[in-house]
């Protein structure tokens, strides 16, 4: 499980506590408290397999004992037809569970799926594919950690795990050198600082404010060549903006250390799995 | 704002403070307190806007004075260059919740705008689009509004609010007449019953039983025809299973009362949208 | 234990709560850390057991080992002086915990013992007993649980959990059919749609609408039996309003389906209980 | 408000949590956002009134603007077929929250009349009638509220609002006054004790041992007035179980100080109370 | 654990929050999931312990498995060098837990020494040492318990845990006996009633009106002594003001009952711990 | 208000929850709903101030029409005598209230004053004094904010908010270099990461590693100025470890950047101020 585990826990009771609300009224109605089935997840297109974890605690939340095997673990491409876990206990947990467990897995693993996609364009550039906070509102921590699995690497948590100053900063600071030291004033000294920059001159006068990262923002491939060659090692270079399949390998070509892609969270879509109860 | 708003601050709430965390480093320590900007959303391709009043809420939670104007109402269609919001106040607010509030926006007008192309593509046949409980973990309730928003029908909101038994509660009960009797010995009866089947038998079985609704599940065209004309009228009826654009239409002259459609939530296109500030 | 079981255990935990504060001073001060005690709770009146299981959840709240034997199964018919539980364990739990145990159980069984009188008054009627959304605020999910053990049916949930078109619906939309009509155009189609009405005319206005469920509201018992023969099967309905004991049966035998009763759960007697502690 | 009114808020925000879920489909349906209308609560039978002035906070957390008028002040005496309050505003904040604020003040009102019966009952006699805590759980605070406007006084708010030793604790520690002396060595000394007594000899030792007040547990009329001579003001006195209307004068005429009812909030019959909207 | 063990756990879960947020990207990145380490608690400088029983919660709180071994009990004394703990388990948990165990068991030992100190500088005399309110935001249940620990008595834990009439509310109400008179009136009978005074003349009005302890603001030695003697043991006697280790002797020697002492919570100074891990 | 406000008002409602629980008996009984009365803060020895602003909310918290005026802002060194504030409104509110303003602006003074001294024993050294995590449970975002009033610089904010590689990480990892390269392959490229080293060896591996920040744990004063040259700016150097006002500036002198200081937030004397109230 990701990061802070009580967050993670925090997810899945706001997802439970959404479906079941007053309780699930047919599984309920339907099959006795002590009714035990047995379940597998099958996947029904080929993807990377990403927070089938998740399962244990969303069962363990229900109140219901169930034990889970053959769990494929994250990261891991499997193919249409197979089957990638196996649950066995209270039939009441496992009916209403199902609709809950399989959305998260289902995002998860598509974020992991598109991710690894983005990273194996680019292999053997150098580059790497970054994530942005363009997540679902109260899933971030869980998709980031699907971008890590799809080979991905993490751009700043959140507002406070970073510093960026964008064009919009520095317009109301009045410069970039200035945005830099009024920053380097008062954050913690524990952050990176980056700054997003358009033209050759603001590359200059962000790496002589001591920028540790430059964001080239849109950047044509030629520009973002040739400020990689200026910035000659002096500070990361990140490109950003309009970034999709089709164009993420010249992108890398060009030298660039990380190219972040909003699309792997904002517009996902979720791997194809069911739920097969086998009574 | 959609149902109980008590639910939707509470979701702004979690939004911000997954994205806040101990404080928008960047932003507090180069802009002053005091400083104030005017703020624009533009479109940037073709959608049907949802979500756009969540905005004045996000403003609201941080603290900042903000007014807002000239915000496109829910349900409109806009076009690519169109400005559909304009903010002007704190610009600390303005900075530190404006990928909050895209986050949000573009989610809900992505899933309006697709639920949209569905309805479209049904137009006149009688037919309504309908979603399902495959949302994102915490944003039901928006996700489900989006999809009024852009002319479909909410299914059952979650496992209390309807009663549709599927395959393993049939499998589990022995039997679709005795899985509808104790679902209506013991559920409010305020709910409709909905059972799942897979052929005419059981159509006949759930009708018998008194169902009020009948999912046909993953049928055929010509199945789907021939049980619409034996049910006639005595249910109302819901395809489901594999439905996509361009079968879409084929299904609903198939005279079905309603199609189910899980790509509606759970695979979604954020509308592109940004944010422009004005000094 | 009913439903969510999440929602269960954030009563006891408020319960607790609210009791304990900063800690039960006496029992700390008074009874080792590691002191173990036998109880047992004593029925002081006959009446109808439900909530018992509730007990274990707030021992394990607490943080105290105790073992639970003996329990009387929710529903069970208990005359006075009998045993229903007996525990045993951290001497602290028991004593801290037994108020909050009694205050829930002997609501729980005030309500089942008030319902299954009611069930009993119409027994062999057709008419059925159902709650009402007169319960007490935090409280709904444990009150309509009582009244299921009692042998009562439920209504609605919640808001959320049916359509119930009123008297001031009515006149705020300006017809019967034109608040159907708006109801079923944008409300989940999972629930079922119940209307209010006061005469013969509003009657066949709402079956004509389409209600599935008709609410007679304060009629007199001719008029009634006059209904429930004009409606003829075409809708479930629902008789309601100064409701007692001594009219239960006369309401039942007009042929309605359903007799709902506020005072389930509006006016309740505890249920005369003790625990009974051996050293 | 009673006391903390934090905490009255969080009630009014699960009362209204748990009703409306996913939100009131039939209002949201049926009457537009802007809607406006005039309510008022009128009386069907006789009673003591309390909590009215909830309403406005239930109004304000749907969000919909209401003016409150002419409410009844907590404690007056009013009669049937009396308006006790007018409200004007949002027509979908009035029908949405109309079941949560007449839930609250019902059970209030039954709260306060009921006591008052039992405080008129001992008028002139120096003994004050006394609630438990014996409360629903959740409501403790307005529960004890509800009394206190009735006439009557509180005991200990919960388990760290006093010090009360009962028989199980005596037993445990060995001893009356042992129980006394550990409970005075690390229980804050701002709080009184109480020592429950059965007989003569204990009612000595735990004077001997410092008792603030001495609980009469369940005694006949004569014992308790000859130890009431006994104690001679040198502690409290309170009478305690088996009190109800019909004996409870005797008991305030042997000189106890308080006499402790448990029905007070045990066994509440809500007040008649109904909210009619005028269009 | 101190009283109600759910606060206890509340706390440590805030403290965990605030301090992992995202994740603890250093150990997740650098120690594999299922490494496992030893550790140890070592004390830098003489100290009374308290608190450590905490770190076991603190290790589940992580989900991660330690075994926690040879822990110093609370209210021992410890020497600069001594082992006062083992633990053995999740190197991730140990890890990441270490700063906020240490943060909580420094704080809480400080706490106890410092109360220790005035406990021993009054033995003999009679007097006890108290706290105050004057607790961090947050902490007040673990601050009292370390005074508690340390040998100190407890004033009330918070507003609702005893009447204390200070000049304000004398003020505010025209007279002492008139304060008295509405706080017996309408608050809990189970509450003491302390009234501050500063003259003989409000001595003897507060003794007249029935107060139970008297609480003797910022008075000189020989007024303390003259006080103490007229109150001749019909109220307790409270010091307060001022008091420091140099005159806490003389205090206590004027037979005051209870010197309260707001530094021993204000102003703590961490006991010096910290954890080693041997790999 | 420091960062997310959110998170401030969350440590006021907590503040106020654990120290009103039930009510605050004694202002409720004795001062009416509609009394008004003056207050002012007063200093009572030398300090600079810090979290007055945090007034307002308790007031607004309270429910009590409260208005603010002369408030000091923070980060000002104030005398002996001096008033800082005053408040006029609800006296109901200013009694109930100020123990839990005067413990948060008492608490952050204190934190303020302490690090303004350090900060001023190291003026013109080019060094910055920096905070710790040794912060109080539930605090953190305040006590750091109290730092950086103070003229301190904040470090990480949490453990996520930068790299910090420490002694028992590395022996994890094997190698300091092994470790680094753990953290950089899956942590955000958004924070610095700093090594904690005790050899000229460690300083020259973690340089080689790519380390932002070389923290020098324990060192002696020529070991200090020692290293401070062989970095000579590779990395930003923190020095960390028994650091006192007595030392502080000889450290400072031997060229490094940082200076880190548990005793800022672990051993705060608390300010010392008091609220007088005006009738």
């Amino acid at each position: 499980m990701p990061g802070n585990g009580r967050e993670v826990l925090a997810i899945i009771d706001r997802a439970l506590g959404e479906d079941l609300g007053h309780g699930d009224w047919t599984t309920e109605a339907i099959v006795p408290a002590d009714s035990r089935a047995r379940a597998r997840v099958v996947v029904k297109s080929d993807c990377i397999i990403c927070g089938l974890g998740l399962a244990e605690q969303v069962w363990h939340r229900l109140g219901g004992t169930v034990v889970v095997n053959d769990v494929a673990r994250d990261g891991v491409r499997v193919r249409s037809g197979q089957t990638i876990a196996r649950f066995e206990g209270s039939a009441r947990a496992l009916l209403s569970g199902e609709r809950t467990v399989l959305n998260l897995v289902q995002r998860l693993s598509g974020i992991a799926t598109m991710t690894r996609a983005f990273v194996d364009a680019v292999a053997g550039t150098g580059a790497r594919i970054a994530d942005t906070r363009k997540t679902v509102p109260g899933l971030r921590m869980l998709d980031k950690y699907a971008v890590r699995v799809g080979g991905g690497h993490n751009h700043r948590a959140g507002l406070d795990g970073g510093l960026l100053i964008k064009e919009n900063h520095i317009a109301l600071a009045g410069s970039i050198s200035e945005a830099v030291a009024r920053a380097r004033r008062t954050a913690p000294f524990s952050l990176r600082l980056e700054v997003e920059v358009r033209t050759s001159a603001e590359v200059d006068e962000a790496l002589a404010a001591g920028a540790d990262i430059i964001m080239l923002d849109n950047m044509a491939l030629n520009d973002l060549r040739r400020e990689v060659a200026r910035i000659a090692g002096r500070a990361l270079v990140e490109a950003s903006g309009n970034v999709g399949r089709e164009n993420v390998r010249a992108i890398a070509e060009t030298g660039v250390d990380l190219i972040s892609v909003g699309a792997l969270t904002h517009s996902v879509s979720a791997a194809d799995l069911s739920m097969l109860i086998d009574l």
